[in-house]
């Protein structure tokens, strides 16, 4: 491969690094509005956390699908629900990724639509063999908390 | 073209693939809401369909064109609205592709706006002579239904 | 270089391009949210200018600066606040483009979300030592005023 060619391919790795992370959270919404809990599980690693602030910390898979599982998430899925992510921020440095933006959660309440939750999202991104996979995940409600806002910082770059 | 450069080729084409699926989605929403009838039709295939589950299906671009100019529609722009898509996932496979994702309705009402519709979208895309067209869009409302959670389901890959 | 690979090197600087513009609006909600007053301004020309139709427009980056420094940005941000913007139609013209899409604020309010304002944006983005930077955006509500709508014209290409 020439010098020439090998520079255009470092180009198109970064625009699929950038494109295969931003998959990964836009596959979010979609897997956790069906419940597909297994799914879910699986953009995360294997030792991938999910914290939501001043609740809980799930670590691994199985918490993350107990998630998905669980009587909270069941009783959204069942009056209706939808997992909105906006667009992300993503700075890809190698092999790791930062990914920044919000997510809304709508909940169909009684013939109409209510916004359940709003929040700031950080995500800690790592290449893997199987892919691009969640390494860390924070979520705050933007509800006026100092926790949230510092969640959207940009990486530098 | 060298082995190398058919190879990175192919590559950038799967990366303009899924960036023209995505950009067909993302002007349906600002087409909808100038209440652009004869562009959002243009979006469809001449034999495109667009099914809302339990109302109705528009087959060709007569039949799409006609869900702008109706008086539901009309009514809904005459208010202020905004047709917001999020993130989808895209999977290309050759000449067609298929997207997952959700879409939200806002319609201003007495001085504040109200969530109208929140909707589970599946999108049959296929490569045409003008670019990338829907071939079929199925879209159901988030209210706790299964067939809206179906739409959902990513393909593999 | 050859003729064949600087056809594919035009090919990926239009998806970088695209993708440049594509992230100075995915950063604008994370920097305003957490009231990156600085942060802002520099996605902004030093000439640019914010103009939200019936209100004001401000002119070079102090103004975009006060706008996120003011009481009415302030006094959002302490509620909670989330500048969600949805996908954006992107075209990429030489040095010069122009995006469209939706922003919507949500604001914390008693223990609930609300939606505070949903609006149509036009964004003209110029190349510019420093990257893609914004020249002019401008944000009308989408309370059924028809200079939001025509706000969501999609360039032609």
């Amino acid at each position: 491969m020439t010098k020439d060619l090998a520079a255009l391919a470092a180009r198109v790795q970064r625009l699929e690094d950038e494109r295969a992370v931003a998959a990964v959270i836009a596959a979010y919404g979609p897997l956790a509005d069906q419940g597909d809990a297994a799914a879910v599980a699986r953009l995360w690693t294997e030792v991938g956390t999910y914290e939501v602030v001043g609740f809980a910390t799930a670590r691994g898979r199985d918490a993350i699908a107990a998630l998905i599982e669980g009587p909270t998430h069941r009783a959204l899925m069942a009056d209706g629900c939808a997992h909105l992510l906006g667009p992300v921020a993503v700075t890809v440095e190698g092999d790791a990724a930062t990914a920044v933006g919000h997510s809304v959660v709508f909940r169909h309440d009684a013939a109409r639509f209510v916004v359940e939750r709003v929040s700031a999202n950080r995500w800690q991104m790592v290449r893997t063999a199987e892919g691009w996979r969640v390494a860390a995940r924070v979520n705050a409600l933007l509800d006026g908390q100092a926790a949230a806002r510092a969640l959207l910082a940009l990486p530098p770059g």
